[in-house]
């Protein structure tokens, strides 16, 4: 873990652009930018906006470089676009979770219409952030297709779509996967190729980005299933076992622990492989983006 | 109304684009995508979609020219950002409304969880239909940022929040205005602003454009409020008399029914006045604008 100091000043980096790109809740309607700070604010572990620093870092950015700027928007954007679903996701009609980052949900801390409102708004928010990136317009209108795509029903919203379709019915684990790769996965992939995009990267190096990203989301999910079957709800700051008590699918459930242990290691050679063409090119740009991989894997929230 | 032909070949031009534009229902999650179909194809009035040809049109766009194809993609947009919030706004937590456009609202036809789904999909599939308009990166920019800005906190949500803290309490006339000027009136504007950005307006014009729109949003909120208090549900397409039973203050409720028809007379002439640099100008460019404005004052429905 070299870049440690990095990527902490990377999630200060983005925890401040967040916090000026929401509006003041001295700002009318006053709940409703609360609602939105709250939501957004506070202790997330800012993992798709880390991965667009990394990737921007990948391909020769300086990490603390004023040219980063773009790298914010996006950073931001895609921060507002998780947010924004955790706060949908949570909503009684959906996972009807009471319990995020350790603290109530927007519908439990606000109201279910408040909460309704604040995802709306903070998806307007993440393309009004990327829309505004100081970058050749071209490359923002790329990453604004990438980000737009992963967001909706071919992507995030298409696998949530799924998730709910699949609850309490037993699930082959190629339509997980599938589900997941919708879900979680598109989100994390758009992070890392829009990281890529905004630095104008040629179209095979995005697609070796996309093969990073997909490798990294279907890490990250293995192991949160593994988390949620294994930790206690004050270490994951969400309810745990939630999973099982909701008759989910998960890669505990289809392949046990074990099962799903092995699989995350075989998921971590292949992400490794992936990595390869940014971290053996002799100097030290791709090791954020190795470092945040060694995360997804080995994390313990 | 001259030019009816020009605006009913616009609304089956817009009608075919988001056909276009939206997911196969025959494409995985299957009932995510026609729920998104459902809460979008039909019997819309596409107000939004016509102002942005017709703005587009006022610049001296040619009706039928395929230089228009990035209007379809700013139409496209803002006629699903508007379906998405009727989509919200319908769910048991918002406005609780099982009837719209004459057909049981998405929540009733499919289910919440889908409602919710198909909302944030829908406001993902708006920018990525705009993100791919086919005109200079940099005014496609700006148009993102036009309708980012309209339908986030600061516009739509916001004024849709402002509209739920309203109900049940008696409202000043003036906060009234504030709250439809953000609910409603925000959309509208952006519109027509968007149809001028794309045709590449300078500055001053843009902001004749925005008036157009400002004044238009406000007569065509005015003429909603009337028509709920006047209307009964099959004229209407919607559960007609739901303000005042739900303790909304309107227009009518404010002023009645003779002074919120006066108060509808005095705008549409501000109307006229603010339509008169398109409109003077010796050509029928901004004839299809002008028409919009007179259907929005004495509209049925």
């Amino acid at each position: 873990m070299r870049s440690k100091a990095t990527l902490e000043a990377w999630r200060a980096r983005v925890d401040e652009a967040l916090a000026r790109q929401l509006p003041d809740d001295a700002l009318e309607p006053r709940t409703l930018h609360a609602a939105m700070r709250y939501a957004v604010l506070g202790d997330g572990k800012r993992l798709r906006p880390l991965l667009v620093y990394a990737a921007g870092a990948a391909l020769g950015a300086s990490p603390t470089a004023s040219a980063e700027d773009a790298l914010d928007h996006a950073a931001v954007a895609i921060e507002l676009v998780h947010a924004y679903s955790l706060v949908h996701d949570d909503l009684p009609a959906m996972d009807d979770d009471a319990l995020r980052r350790g603290r109530p949900t927007v519908h439990i801390a606000y109201d279910e219409a408040t909460a309704i409102l604040v995802g709306d708004a903070l998806q307007s928010e993440a393309f009004l952030a990327l829309a505004s990136a100081p970058a050749p317009a071209e490359a923002v209108r790329a990453a604004l297709r990438e980000l737009a795509h992963a967001a909706g029903s071919r992507g995030m919203c298409g696998g949530q779509a799924i998730d709910m379709a699949m609850t309490g019915r037993a699930q082959s684990l190629e339509a997980l996967a599938t589900m997941h790769r919708l879900k979680t996965g598109a989100l994390i992939e758009a992070a890392v190729v829009m990281g890529g995009v905004l630095r104008g990267a040629d179209p095979a190096t995005l697609e070796a980005l996309r093969r990073v990203g997909a490798m990294l989301g279907l890490a990250f999910q293995i192991k949160d299933d593994l988390l949620d079957a294994e930790a206690d709800s004050a270490t994951l700051g969400k309810t745990a076992g939630k999973d099982e008590a909701q008759g989910k699918s998960t890669y505990v459930t289809l392949l046990g622990l074990d099962g799903a242990r092995a699989r995350l290691d075989d998921v971590a050679r292949d992400l490794d492989a992936a990595l390869a063409p940014f971290t053996d090119s002799g100097n030290d740009n791709g090791q954020a983006l190795s470092d945040l991989a060694v995360m997804a894997v080995r994390r313990s929230r």
